[in-house]
This record gives structure tokens, C-alpha cells and sequence, in this order.
């Protein structure tokens, strides 16, 4: 009988192979702490998809004292001060909803406890502090006041989501309202998260009291918390299993980085390194800490390039994790309305051109420079990135993809220089009324074009060439469609001036 | 040597693990009917993709016997009245292609059995007897007379599939012949599939005799089968796995509801929740019955809020299984050409405004509300799934989402009301034909962007409301698209009066 | 004890579990060569990623004297007459990079080695001679030449790709540089790799000569290689793994077959097999030779209709491996302007009409008959994609597909037609110029829309007809819009009229 496995041993034996597989692998031997029990007891019926969704998480099964002890390479924790009480203990709701209570003006009592709805980035910060130390540095930290508080992208927000009606001949708009922008910019670029007041409601469990919040739901990056702290972990992180293989995954990044104006996600898709990863991630180890090149994936995700700390197989770290990720950028793509070395502040708003307008670049061509990174700073980012795609390629072929990309922004910054010259003679000929006129650049059908021209075709293809997504750089909203917008928008013009004769 | 597993042991352990994880998980023991038997003796060569998707299917492996013995919560056949004779027996080619042939004016005679190419959902009704008597409350199972049976939508269809001619300056465009509309609308609507006689064919096994069946092949959702029924379960189902984890997972609804017009699965696949299924679906259980929420998946597809049988991990219902779908829609985003109340009746070709036209609401706005379900029935509607979402959120969080839904529905419907306003100016003027000269309202140009405001725009912006799909709600087909189109139905008509001048 | 396993041996067991799953199941018993040793020492701490992924492929693992003792229907490789002295090396870098020196101008002195940057299908031809014979029979092997060498082409390459200016009233343009070319286009068709010269450079092992070369990296599919060879096998097949599951998966395909021209992968992503694809891909067996239908697979990818060797589970052959694709395809879909009959040679720039132009079809309509196979191939060509179609359908079905196919093709034709009259009816009356006036006929606005109606939306047509993608046989760039914008250029023609007056 000896070394034969009966048929009723293969049945425990495969069950541990689906366990093995399919269960995060570290051990399980946290305590959940009382006040987290109390919120169990009742949440695993009332809210049950929450909390099976933390039992799978490497939150529910490892305490602080665990997390601390691991290697500086494999440590999740940054932070140097954990609470000394609390590091027995797995972290569970009470130790994220129960946290820093008194600077949470959404804090409320709730069956004797004391808590807060929105964990913000300090609750997080009380395990991960470098992590958020360096968000606060990421442009998009501030998503929501570089929007909102630009006069001019501001302008441009009431031009896409205010009613517009039609009386008496003429479109009129309203300055679009907070629930809208809500649904529409704001799910991206993060709302203003305010606590109105406290309401009485009926439930299972009797009468109970809840924060009225203005602005919620919402998990933008740079979101205002009732805590006035900003930026939103779970949206890249969701809740409620946090998982390091979800961040790392560019679905993650695609729910704001897909549309037409900043189409990273759709050119990875159709990169090598996307097709890679589409035919090969089930092969993949998503969950290493560090996250080694060439054995856990053989294609880059976002999160490779720009946030992981990646080693080789002897560990040597061949870029160290950042969540500031411009760490890793020279220059924004994004046109602005042209590409333009990085901002040196994540407040944007406090830009202005010589125009005196709130933008990076002239609108006739050229950076703002005095809020802009130098060649130096420039240098040293650009080798990060570079680092990053030399894990794999060689220095001739890495040179030669920034060549292309280095003329793809040359070239789609003369595309929007040529559009917005005929914008400037359709204002000059009084057409329609814009800047000359000192009014909106956004309104009028014709300007929506010319705002196409740099915020859709000349940003397609800049991602494009930074991630060899070849058909975003031609028929899918890229060289095609900026050179054929540009014909309308001259068509247009030369349209309007036989009419006028 | 006890406790220890020779490496001669190993392989068939592995062998098994990979058995475990790859094979469903039912036991194999239900028998092959002698007519399944002879179909397969000759259709293992003819036809081994179908045989062998069947023999990876639940039906080849499980019998009538096996599958009513399941407790309530677990079963997956709903009919009390299975036929006896055939209890024994797992679902074979036999079971679907040879059961009600008398009402199958494709039966034929085919190797010395009568069979049926056509299996229709009265077939699969003989097991599934309660999701046949939904489905057909379903407005989906209408699909083919809902389009085909409404005066105005047969323009609009003529008006896209119809070859249009340039002769003597002007454009004629011809009726859509059958052909083009089953492979365009029809394709998801479902075509008619009528018997034109057989024909006798020379085959490897002899000269055989096949019916000519028009509309065939054809897998739309509201297909007129040959026995009249209506509907096609393949839709969703498809064959011959007939696999429940195909029909949750959100690719199988994204076969008709992706395009500009409904784009329900590309708002999932940005909205968080489709983030998560797409980063962490591997880890999820798709093939348990019931489906337990936090368990089985943490984070829902589109059959968890519109379809499935839900519990808790106590088993406690958290939505009942239904294939009348509306039950858990209180509204029909779908503007035709304003959102409303949904229909009262799963046959939409009854239904007249009081203006005539065959639509749910007035051109002019307001809903059409004799046909339509009142606010009693939408609060219970809309309460179905509410509790779907509470499963994982607060009320808060819950209703302040359908808060910003609600907005969204108000503004897109006064987006829609503005362009409409807009082309009744430009059918007043005269500058082309359509609703007050009793022309088609659909063939000039600028007819079809004023219906691009709703089909498309609007649409779209309430699609991304209802799931938080950010970028749908601005620059992927979004607000940005609605209010552009606006201004260029405007530029359209104020450079037509300059050009009348 | 006997047949009880201790915990002890649990860990092991489960871990080779995963090991089963997640390796290739190949043995691993082939020797590395000393080159290759060589040159893994170094470039396992340079670029480990490459090293990491060759270590994951077959090449790594199994020896030539094991590749060809296969059976022949399990055989990967086909050539007759492989290098005695290296067959019993497993395939490292230095069989790839030192093989055919002579002829590859990028060869080049690296530490004591001569090697070459660029492998070619020459070199991978040493193992793969027979895919290598068939693949320049492929219409893909001539992309660079046939884009570069047609006048016709070069023309609308450089309406897209050439920068234009906005001066004196007037629109210029350049013509399009080689590194935007490469960057667009070319990222698909090739370009044409040449050296130019040598530098050296200080590494981190000291100073070292590498050659400078142009047009690189590029992994187009009719590149035109250092050693003149045309192709690049890595387009398909990525470095360094040259994994069979990545080339049998869409995403692969996926690379230049998505956008609005060839949107192959958006059409079948939402056709039936899509849905199954993605449903339930995980289970398929995608590394399997040969690949056995309803076995490994049980809804087709691209490479099942267009390449694969496909038995069934007897072994009996349903399909031939093939790398010249065309031999399962009768028609080009791809209309340049109509759909035709395929092409005779690869080399389609050798093609003229009786216009003189060098397109494969006249502009008024009938296609240039001596350059295109006959009925009898094209019959046989279509046999042979019926014949896989067959492996899962009844011929009924399969001809009932084909005829909506058909029918499709005459449509969009005659819809193209429609479109090129109303453009030789513009330039006839001189509202732009074009073919009369032997100018472009990429130019202008209203020829681009013009270009659309053929290259965009009858193309999605046709190919949403060829896989049953139904959405973009209707609103996602289908009828909707081939319909609507022949009534936008017919609109453009009135209005230019009204203003001429």
C-alpha cells in the first residue's frame, strides 16, 4: 500500500490544489481585533459581498507585526511608526474605518463605535506613508483642483456638461451643475467630498444615524475627503481586498486612461507588450513582492513601467517603486495643447503663459518653462523609463523607439501649431467669437473641432509612439483623422468666406 | 515509505489536479440515450467541434434523475412535469433535435430519425420551463416585431440597410432586402426562420435530404423559429456547452450591447466593476448554483444585477434567478428617443403617442404613459436592484448613485428635446423633408445626427450613469459628442439660412 | 499510515501542482550550447527579461534531435536538412544571432563572437523552412513593397503622414519623413532596416562596437531585413519565447487588425466565437500540436480559420498547417476601393487597371481580372475554409453564412460605387481637384470622407459579415455610417452648388 494513494485521499489532496492556486499564499495567522468582530458580525449579512471580498485579501489574514518582518525588499509597509497596539492585529474594518476619527468630519457613532464612511489616503498612510508621501507629488493628487480651479479648463467643463437649450435662434447653456460634473469629469478627476449634515433612517437593526455626503459616491484620483486630505487609494486599489494584482493589471489604470483624449490603455491593447500580456498573464505571478523581471511576466504591465519596483532574478532592483510615477516621465504627452516637459508642481493651477492664460504652452507654440522640469531633471527621468525598457531591450533598440517618439511629438505639435492658426483666422475674420473677442474658445461647433485636433488626434498619437500601439498612430483617431480634421477645419473657413461674400 | 508519495506517484497526481481545475466538477454518471448514440456514431467525424463541446457540458454528463434531485436553491431545471421515460437519460443531440417535432415545420427525416435542425426555446422549455415563461415577459424576446412590426423603425432600418443610387443629381435608395437585414439588425434581433421546402444533397454517408430553412443561421435574441416560437436560448447559451459560466460572463451580453447605440459592456470594462472582473475573474467561482455573493465573485457581470440567483454565504436570497430581466429595471435608458418608464408590455409594437407616432414618448418629450409601467411598479423594480447593489454597499453609497443616474436621465432627455427642437426648425424652414411634409425623418444627413443626439449620445452618457463608466459619461461618445453635435445641427442650420439669403 | 499523506508532504505536492499548470509540460533535457552559455552569462543581469523569457520557451527546453523526432502531425519544425553539429543544442541565443552571418550586413564583433542584431525568417528558416517558403507567398511577407512601391499609396501615405502648414490662406504639406513613416504605417507593413555604419559605446564591460541601424525596432510583417530578406517572424511569434499559444490567441492578430480599416479583431471580439473565446478560454489546451477540434478548443480563434494544423480526435486532418493564409481565403474583403478575387502574386504593386491605376479593381466599379486567381481557385480556396467551418456547423449553415457574406459583398460595393460617383461628380464640377485634374485624391476634406466610405465603414461591412460581428454590420462604423456618410458628401455637393450659384 505504501507510496500508493488510495482514491480517497486524491479528493483532499486536489481540493488543496485548487487552495494552492487560488488563494493568495501567505499564511493566515493575524488576529482580528474585537472591534473589527463587532463589524463582522452584523456586515456578513448586510453587506456580504464587502466582506467576503476582505476575507480574500492579504489585509484580513496578515498582521502589522507579520508585514514588518518581511525583507525591505518584500515589505508592503513603509511606514516607521505602526501603532504599537494595534500590530497584533490583521487589518480589519475597525482599523481603517476607526482611524484618525477626529479629523473626519464624516465621523459618526454607529452601534457605540465611532466611524468614519471615507477612508481617506492618511488612514491608509498609517501603514503606508512613503507610498503616500509620494502621491501627494503625482500630478494626479491634485486632479481636482487642477480642473476646477482653471479658469479656462473650467470653460471648457460648462462647454461639455451644461444644458444647452434652444430659443428664439440661439443655443444657450447653463454652467453645468455639481451632480453632473459629478457623473462625468469629477468620476475621473475625483469630486469634493462633503458631509451635509446627519440623518436619522429605519433599519434592520433599529433606528441609526449617517453622515448626509455631498459628492458621493466617488473614488477619483485626486478627490477632496471629508478630512481635507486628497486622492482616493481605492482607485487603484478597491476595495475591499486591495489586491497588489489588480493595481498591477491595466484594467486598473483603463477606467481613466482609455477615451479618446488619453488612450494609454487602447494602444497598450494593441502593443506587443499588450498582445503579450492578453496571451500569457494566466502564467504570471501577479502577487510577488519584489516583482521580478523576465519570471513573474515577460511583458510589461503599466504598473512595470511606471510605479513597481522591479528586480532581476538575483535581486539586484532595477527600478525602485514610486507612486509619484512622474518619477519615471520627462515629459506629458498630453497636450496642453502641446506636449511639454513635466510640471515641476502637481498644482497646475498656479500655471500661467505669457497670454496670461492658465496653460503650459503658448497657444502660438512653446512651453511655459519657469513651471516646467529642466533638460536636467528631464535627463534623469527619461534614463528611469529607460531603465525600465533596457531590463529587456537593448540600448540601440530603446534609443531608436524614443527617436520616433521624440519626432511623433515634434511633428503632432506642428499639426496643433496648424490648426490653431486657422482657429486664430476663423476668430480674426469674426466667424465666430473666441479669444479676440474674450470669449469662450469652446462653444462654437468649429472650436470643438479645433480642440479635437489636440486633445483627441495629436494625443492619440503621441501614446501611440510611446508604446508602439501601431494603429493609434494612423486610422484609429490618429494620423488620419488629424490631417482630415485639419482639411474640415479649413473647409470650413473657406466655407464661411464665400458665404460672406 | 509510509507518508511518503514516490515520484512515480506524481504524475497522475498532477494529471488529476489539472483534471480538477480544467473539468466541471459534476460527476459523470447519467447514461447515453441509443438515439444520442447513433447521432454521435456518425457526428464524432462530421461535426467533432459540436461533439465534443457537448461532451464538455453538463448535459452529457448529468441526467434528468440527477438534476431534479438538486435541493431548490441548487437546481438548475425548473419544469415539474419532466418526461418520465426520459428521466434516466442525460441531454443528448437526441433529447433537443428529435422532442416536439410535430410543431417543427423543419423536422425531417434524417438517417431513419425524425429530427429537427432548429432546437427552440419551447424545447429547452421541456427542462427550463419557469425561464421560458419569463423570457417571453422579456421585451428581448419581441425583439424581431418590436423592430419589424413598427412603422417607424422600419424606416429607419430601410434607411441604413437600403442600397442607396447616385442618378441625375440626386441620391434613391432601394427597400433593405432580407438578406442585408439579417445580417445587420437582424443579427441580434433575431431573423424569421421559415422552411422553403427540402432539398436532397449527395454526403459522405449517401444522397440525404435537408429542409432549406430562409434566415438561417441565425442566433438573434428574438428569433421566429419554425414552430413559431419565439426566441433563441443560444443567444446567450450557446451551443453546445450551454455553459452557465459563458452566459455570466459579461463578453456573452457584449455580443449585442456594445456598439454606439447601447455600449453597456464597453462602460463595464471602464467602470470598477469591471475593473475588478477583469483583473481578478480567474480567481471566481462561475459555475456554482446558487451564486453567493463575496464567494463566488466580488464584483458583479452583468447576469449578477440583471439575472442570477443570488445568496449570501448563509444562503440567504439576495435576488431570486429571472429571465424577464425587466424585473429589475424600473426605467429603459434606451431613449426612443427619451428615456421612460419601461414598457408595460414585452410587445413594444402597440404602443402610439398622441401625435401617432409608435414610440414610448413624444417627440416633444414626456412619456407616453398608458403603455408604460406607473411609479408603484417602478419602486419595486428599482428596489430589486438596489438590494442587488446593497450587497456590497451602503444605502449611501447606493442612493447616491442613482442620484447622479436620475440627473443624467433628466439632462440627457433635455439635451435630446434641444436637437429636436432644432431639426423641427429645420424642418420648418424647409431645408429638407421630413416629419410635417410626412417624409422619412431618417435619410438626409443631417436627419441622422439629429439621431445620433439620442441613439448614440444620449444613450451612451445614461449607460455610463448607470454603471459609472466614467469616460462614456465625457469623451468616448459622451457629453463632449452631445453637446459638439448640438452645435453643428446649429451650425448646419444657420449656414443654410445664409446660403437661402 | 499507508495511503494517508502527512501535512508534511502536502507543500510539495501542491507546488508541483502549480508547476504542472504553469510550465510548458515539454521535457527538459536538451544541452546548452557553449555560445549560448557565453552569452547568457552576461545578459542574465543586462537584460534579464529576454533571458527570463527564452528560459520559459520551448526553444530553451527541447534539443533539435528531439524537435524532429516527433511525429510528423506533432512536429514544430519542417526543415529536411537540419545542422548535424547543432542538433543536440537546445535553440539559445547564439543559434538565432550566429547562424548566416555572411549575409547580414548587421553583423557585428561582440566580445570575441560575431553576431547580428536582426534575426530574419532566413535564419528561423534553418528549423522552419516550409513556413518560411509559404509565408512569402503570404501578401503580409510584401507590406513594405506593396504600401511603399504603388504610386497610389505613396500618395495617401503622405496625405496622412506629412505635416501640414497654414500659410497665405492655404494648406501645405510636407511629404512624410521615414521616422513618422515608421512610427505609423510602417509599424505594421515594415520598414526597411539598413545599417549605417558602426559606434562604439562605453558598457559596463567596457568599450564596445554595435552597428547603427535604421528603420529600428521595428517588428512589421513585410520588413525588409539587413540580410534583404523580407518579413519578421517576431511580428507573430514574440521574442523570446516564441510561444504558440500567444500566436494562436487574437491578441496577436490583434496588432494590425483592429483599426477602423481592418477592424478583424473588434468584429470577432463580438461575434459568437468571440463571446466563447473569451468565456471560456481558460479551459482550452492552446500549446497542443496538432490541435484537435472540440478537444483543445471549442470555438475558433483566428489562427484556426486562417493557419492552424486542425485534427479531430482521431487524428484525421480537417485542416494544414499553412503560413501562405490566403490558401483558406478566395476573396480580398479589404477594398481597394471594391472587394475582389485574390490576388495572384504576393506582389501586388506589379497590378494596374485599365485606368492605369495600379489598383486591383477599376474605380468605376469590376475588378482587374488578369491579376487575381480564377473562379476555380477561388472555389478551392473557399472549400478550404468551409471544410473548418464544417469541423462545428452543418453545410446548411455554412452556406446560409456565406450567402448573407456574398450578399454583403454586393452591397457595400454598390455603396462604394455610389460614393465614387458623387466624388467624380465633385471634381467633375471643380469644387476640388483630383483625378481630372491629375491631382491627389487624398487631399481634400471631402475626398477623405470619400476614402472613408470604401476604407472604413464598407470594409467593417464585410468583415463584421465574414466572422457574424454583428454590431459593426450596423452602428459601430457599419451601415449606420456608410449610410450616413454618403448623404454627408452628397449634402457637401448641394451646398457647394448652392454657393458656386
Amino acid at each position: 500500500m505504501c507510496g500508493y494513494i488510495s482514491k480517497k485521499s486524491l479528493l483532499p489532496l486536489s481540493l488543496l490544489a485548487i487552495f494552492v492556486i487560488f488563494m493568495p499564499s501567505q499564511a493566515q495567522s493575524g488576529i482580528i481585533s474585537d472591534a473589527t468582530e463587532a463589524c463582522l458580525d452584523c456586515h456578513i449579512s448586510i453587506t456580504p459581498g464587502i466582506v467576503g471580498d476582505w476575507q480574500k485579501s492579504r489585509h484580513s489574514q496578515v498582521s502589522m507585526n507579520e508585514a514588518i518582518a518581511k525583507s525591505d525588499l518584500e515589505k508592503r509597509v513603509s511606514s516607521s511608526d505602526l501603532p504599537e497596539e494595534e500590530r497584533g492585529f490583521v487589518i480589519g474594518c475597525a482599523e481603517c474605518h476607526m482611524i484618525n476619527n477626529e479629523t473626519h468630519t464624516d465621523s459618526f457613532d454607529h452601534n457605540d463605535y465611532t466611524i468614519h464612511t471615507v477612508v481617506s489616503p492618511p488612514d491608509c498612510a498609517t501603514c503606508h506613508a512613503v507610498e503616500w508621501d509620494e502621491y501627494q507629488k503625482n500630478i494626479m493628487s491634485k486632479a481636482y483642483s487642477n480642473l476646477m480651479d482653471n479658469s479656462l479648463y473650467i470653460d471648457l467643463v460648462n462647454s461639455i456638461n451644461g444644458v444647452q437649450h434652444f430659443s428664439d435662434n440661439a443655443i444657450t447653456a447653463d454652467i453645468a451643475d455639481d451632480t453632473t460634473n459629478a457623473s462625468a469629469c469629477l468620476a475621473c478627476h475625483g469630486t469634493k467630498v462633503t458631509v451635509d449634515g446627519f440623518f436619522e433612517r429605519e433599519t434592520e437593526l433599529g433606528e441609526m444615524t449617517f453622515p448626509v455626503l455631498n459628492g458621493w459616491p466617488n473614488q477619483g484620483v485626486g478627490r477632496i475627503n471629508p478630512d481635507s486630505s486628497i486622492g482616493s487609494c481605492t482607485s487603484c486599489h478597491p476595495r475591499h481586498q486591495f489586491s497588489i494584482e489588480t493595481a498591477r493589471k491595466p484594467a486598473t489604470c483603463a477606467q481613466c486612461h482609455k477615451g479618446p483624449d488619453v488612450p494609454a490603455y487602447k494602444v497598450y491593447q494593441a502593443s506587443k507588450h499588450g498582445n503579450i500580456y492578453e496571451s500569457e498573464k494566466h502564467h504570471w505571478e501577479f502577487n510577488a513582492v519584489p516583482w521580478t523581471v523576465g519570471q513573474d511576466f515577460t511583458a510589461p504591465t503599466c504598473a512595470v513601467c511606471h510605479i513597481s519596483l522591479l528586480v532581476d532574478e538575483e535581486e539586484t532592483v532595477i527600478a525602485k517603486r514610486t507612486h509619484q510615477m512622474n518619477d519615471r516621465l520627462d515629459k506629458r504627452l498630453f497636450g496642453l495643447i502641446y506636449a511639454h516637459p513635466h510640471p515641476i508642481d502637481a498644482n497646475t493651477s498656479i500655471i500661467k503663459n505669457k497670454a496670461g492664460l492658465p496653460l503650459p504652452t503658448e497657444l502660438t507654440g512653446g512651453s511655459v518653462s519657469e513651471f516646467l522640469i529642466d533638460e536636467a531633471e528631464q535627463g534623469i527621468r527619461l534614463e528611469n523609463i529607460k531603465s525600465v525598457c533596457r531590463s529587456c531591450h537593448s540600448s540601440g533598440w530603446v534609443n531608436g523607439h524614443f527617436v520616433m517618439l521624440d519626432k511623433t511629438i515634434e511633428t503632432t505639435n506642428e499639426m496643433t501649431l496648424t490648426a490653431t492658426k486657422l482657429m486664430s483666422q476663423i476668430w480674426e475674420e469674426g466667424y465666430v467669437e473666441g479669444l479676440p473677442q474674450g470669449k469662450s474658445v469652446f462653444d462654437d461647433a468649429i472650436e470643438k473641432k479645433w480642440v479635437e485636433q489636440w486633445l483627441f488626434y495629436a494625443n492619440t498619437v503621441r501614446f501611440s509612439a510611446a508604446m508602439a500601439g501601431a494603429d493609434y498612430g494612423v486610422f484609429a483617431n490618429g494620423r488620419w483623422q488629424m490631417s482630415k480634421n485639419l482639411r474640415e477645419i479649413h473647409d470650413w473657413l473657406e466655407t464661411h468666406r464665400q458665404l460672406k461674400k
